[in-house]
């Protein structure tokens, strides 16, 4: 099920570092240095395997750049919003 | 010191599976299980640091892309090149 637009405005307000792309949500994470950059990508796998739900992800030296979508529902769905709130939590414990 | 297009060309084709995109070298590793592509940028990560130069890493679910270039030299060196062969030699130890 998608988010109305209304919906998505909301939930991303709330969702620090969040940003909408069209139909994508994304986040760059910045770190001071490499390895725990990597350190954190581990923990956005381990979160997505158990989400069964995987953001794409690029690691451009000590930034990790995340987008979440769900294809299969052409857009942003609860599930996405939820994942990312976890993301934010691995951060905040990485950081 | 950057490669001659000559050795460019003769070296790349030396190397399995990276192709050439513009100024940048480029292998896309493929893996059965999402956690294998985990513990290969683990492994990537690891070469990187002794290196000390990072490849742009995306990670597409089960696929896994590097890009090496050197941007202060402007182009391709032989570092690139040594590094591609190590990130190689990881995947056959962690497909």
């Amino acid at each position: 099920m998608l988010l109305t637009e209304e919906e998505l405005r909301q939930q991303v307000s709330k969702l620090e570092g969040w940003k909408l792309e069209n139909d994508i949500l994304m986040r760059k994470y910045m770190f001071n240095e490499y390895m725990k950059g990597i350190a954190f990508v581990d923990a956005v796998a381990a979160i997505s395997e158990a989400f069964e739900h995987h953001p794409h992800i690029t690691i451009d030296y000590k930034t990790v750049t995340l987008r979440l979508t769900s294809i299969e529902a052409g857009g942003i769905t609860p599930l996405d919003v939820r994942e990312a709130h976890e993301f934010n939590e691995a951060f905040e414990k990485n950081r």
